[in-house]
């Protein structure tokens, strides 16, 4: 058993790993805080896990980073970016190892989060030693991390599909698209005008268009991926759900391909954003590019406990990752334009935030790696 | 007055051009047909309507196109494809004109109809003189035709924002990206498991991908506006509301812009779809280039009565069409990709279907073309 | 046509009344005021209307009572209780016409009003001349009343189902219960937690139990029908649509009846409500109650426009009034039970409110009642 | 750990039971069945349990009982009424003990099988010996019960918060009311137009009034708890929400009461169902009466690990109990009218169903009664 703590557990994030943490088997909740519902049981304050045996003598504390430190040995930050470098710093100083699910130590570039956060840095010192906490990617990293920068929900949603497709060299780096909807606890518990029921449902709207925050962690890790610099086109929509992340992205195969046909034979791509094919030599059948594509998923993701590789006809449907740490993945080859559409779907919550930020924690203390999360 | 008949009433287009008629100042509806619902009143099939006061003398009848040619001078045809055609047919000849909101006079080629509806076209003699009854763009032409046919719902929210720009020379034909999102009703009056409640609410998903039969009236009339083949790339979503489509566009300008800076700069574009410019003087400021877009949308739509073209932070959103005539439009540059985004909303049942259709009407009989739509 | 104003149009039920107002073809829209949106206009602040000829020029302005009576004959009062009383007065005072949509004037008792609102009435001397706005109920002072008090959604959906069997004797006052289910608009444009889409969607929950301020109102209304004091029960439930009120009402007839057999056997209903028959002569027949019921309601309503009485097995539907000043009314006699069980169906924002409204005020100006209504 | 089969995996309770048994410490699901999707496995025919470990290779086979019978010890029947007593019959044959989720076993009577559900009851022999799977009601029958007949969705609600306050003779047996609101999914997997999004949604309706076929379980479980027979008056209502129901429960307390005085003042009801009080000593103070209410509840449920009795104003919400066993309970004395109001929340497909029956099978089996379902 882990001693573990929560910094600003009253918003959705903060609400699910007290789910999550609450029916950890190796996990041992020690300490949640709220500046807001200090002195107040969870069982209060969400009325859902007041079932649960711990509901009512687990309660909220002020956040202070010596009592926690006292406390806990992994400590999960659920606070607004900003703040949550202010507590890393000084639950890592104590000992603590720590899980931020905010975006303070995700750029690797202190600049650039500048440029998108609009403020320096608080702790640019950390910025080197804090691993992305993508497990599929940095499962290695993450093992013996002090410091977790989980990602965010749509870089979540973008970077696993795309990432070993850059690696393999079977995309180009240029040209990415990304067009994602997202379910409105996205935005946070914020009270709003914009998050009120009847102006979101029956609604959906396109927002922070053309630079959204999320931009940059995402460039950062395509751009590592391909190894080169990488400047994508990002797209967040609004749709009446409360959870769930369904991403399209529109990418360019590395090579001209064409159904059906040898390879060799010209394109019939006019309309394609790839360069027509220099020679024939270039050309390959549609059928061969699948399976590499297949290939290059299966042997990065086949053995992932929660990346599901969509088969046959199947495509990503929110409702059939809501509630869980899956991200569920297809792609389609497109003879007419030459491009490959691949589709994510997460729980923008789970995969997307918590969930995700628990699985870290599993590879942390060298526990299984779905524990608490299936 | 004109006398009006609607030959299959009882899906959600024909539900709506009920209602949009019953309340027409210059249209008396004569007729409206159902296999399912003859014998039945316009108030015992369609509750919602049965305050109107003709709705309780409106009777619905078995499909007969000699009798609805002797009661009525126009005729909406809100019936499957294929089955559209053979209506048509025989209400031409005898006398009537025909606004078809299927998909059976959209293609100017019988060929690339087999190809996308997997069937030979019922009636190709008639393919060259019907017009595609997207008033923006052909006016004109709707005015004096005695066969209209009226446009899809995702190709009405994708060409009113293209055409223009197309037109006006500002953006390339190639690479041409729809992402489209649509409320349930888009699927029809369709009793199947896919559209159940419970399978469709806390719901997003992708479908028909690549290749969707919106494309090949998508493709042909932005290949008229082009003046060159366009093969474009469309992705349908759909998101659990019950009316609208809110697609999103990344299309390329046809030159390349830099942000605050003088024409000739270098384009920081690097990840861009679009090409290297070749030579400085191909560069653009962001603003002129702006100017450019803004000055050929007011252009094309400034008169229009149901073009909104949005101005300054404002996005397009489904709950501000829902119920209405109108296409919201917005457009963004992304200095960083060199894109152009372009946005828009509709409401798929009204000016994707039954408001355009009646649009059209209006046009035909020399109404104001707002009649019955305000 | 007749010059109207509207103070405080910022909420559903101001936004609502530009709606109509704006098309109503007897108004002209003179004045519209609100303190957070003053200068701007129509357009701007409701894009959803944006498309309206008069919406570009329509503008908001500070709410000055001297100024709106310059402009304005007849007034709409759009503003929370307790603050809609003091422009009543004034308004009044300057010779304008009055239709409050608040709670205000509502009560003929100051007592009752202090009770349910929780301070002193502010105008308590407008009381005995204001008239309540329910134009089925009391069409002919409507007409010449100064100070409307348009009902609250809640009673409108209580009160018509119930006041013509009460008048008519076919119901006893006692033992009343209201269950009512309203969608979320019903609690105005409150930027509060409760009101968020994640806290609505995939929620249904009870509130204000037992004792809601709009029981002061239908208990007055229903006391005035029955001629002796009536106390009811009332339970209101917020449910995940954005407009709708479904009423569910449960009272007992005057008389016991039993299906299907002769006057004067011997009722079965064990578990009623309804004290057991004195004597065989106070029972009837369910099928000549029934008749007495609809006969009760067909010559109440028969002839209203808004007034839906369903036949059949139709039952009411907030989605078949969404959007419409109807009200949907239906019944059945339970001969398990004794009971018989009343169902409305009405959009809270118009029949429940705004719609109401502008049907007074077409009563009051003497303009055909569905004018801008249907 | 107990070797247990699904027969009929197909539905919303059946997938419910699928999800709760893989993940069961003490259940292996050896079969489950499915015409529909016979030859399938899990991960395919659900694709939101393909992540579990066992998804790939719990395969849906045929249905037929001696198969069953020899790969399982206990049987969940997930089948419709009439169809579940066949193979409840067959198995109890083999030596299996069932759990039944159709309503076939539920009522002790054949007759009133037959008034309500319109045929002849298959089985009726076995009606003596089934048990009404109702834990906190039956524990120590359903131990050694042989088959169970799990209770309905709506009965859950209504039963859990009546039959205390009904043992305790607290309330009168008589004029009992119960108004219920469910989400979709309680209509089953029924691919029929009523069930469509685009007429569930932005829709609230009641149906089956005035007699539900749930009514039959409901009033003999009542008039067991009363030891008198008992008739309510009970309306469903469809609500646009995949899971939950609420119900409002309106009952008479055995005594008149009356606020903030002395026992025998008199009560000032005028309006109430209840009748007046025949001796100033029958009337109590609603303080005193709340506390037994309180007491009562607290005895029947305090240490029940599936019911929440709220405190203070915390009001029942579907959002706190979805996706969990839990059955919230909160009640209100009304001082106005002399009644009681209870409030109940559940989720459908798990206190209302699924998870009551593997409430049952822990509690068959000797596991810990919250096995699987915390």
């Amino acid at each position: 058993m882990k001693k573990v703590a929560i910094i600003g557990a009253s918003g959705f994030s903060g609400e699910e790993l007290v789910r999550l943490l609450l029916s950890h088997p190796y996990a041992e909740l020690c300490a949640l805080t709220s500046r807001q519902y200090s002195g107040q049981t969870v069982a209060q304050v969400f009325p859902r896990f007041a079932h649960h045996p711990r509901a009512k003598t687990a309660r909220f504390s002020e956040p202070n980073a010596e009592l926690v430190a006292k406390q806990a040995e992994v400590v999960f930050l659920a606070l607004p970016h900003g703040v949550a470098a202010e507590y890393a710093v000084a639950l890592l100083r104590l000992g603590c190892r720590v899980i931020d699910l905010s975006a303070d130590f995700r750029l690797k570039s202190a600049a650039v989060y500048k440029e998108f956060y609009s403020h320096d840095h608080p702790a640019p010192a950390l910025l080197k030693s804090s691993v992305y906490g993508l497990p599929e990617i940095y499962r290695s990293q993450i093992k013996d991390a002090s410091l977790i920068a989980s990602p965010g929900c749509y870089p979540t949603s973008i970077l696993l599909p795309v990432i070993p497709l850059l690696r393999g060299g079977l995309i180009r780096p240029t040209g990415i698209i990304a067009d994602s909807l997202s379910g409105v606890s996205g935005a946070g518990r914020k009270v709003e005008l914009d998050y009120l029921f009847v102006e979101c449902n029956e609604s959906v709207r396109p927002y922070a268009v053309p630079k959204h925050r999320h931009l940059s962690e995402v460039e950062q890790e395509l751009a590592l991926a391909a190894n080169t610099p990488v400047t994508i086109q990002f797209t967040p929509h609004l749709i009446p759900v409360n959870r769930g992340i369904l991403t399209t992205l529109y990418v360019a195969p590395a090579v001209h391909f064409a159904r059906g046909i040898e390879p060799g034979a010209p394109t019939v791509a006019s309309g394609a954003a790839v360069p027509p094919a220099t020679s024939p030599e270039a050309v390959v059948t549609l059928e061969s590019l699948a399976q590499k594509i297949a290939d290059c998923y299966e042997s990065a993701y086949g053995n992932e406990p929660f990346v599901r590789l969509l088969q046959g006809q199947a495509l990503p449907d929110t409702k059939n990752v809501a509630g869980t740490n899956v991200i569920e993945i297809a792609w389609r080859l497109d003879p007419r334009t030459g491009r490959l559409i691949l589709m994510s779907a997460t729980d923008n919550i789970v995969k997307g935030a918590s969930g995700q930020a628990v699985q870290s924690f599993n590879i942390m203390c060298g526990f299984p790696e779905t524990a608490g999360l299936l």
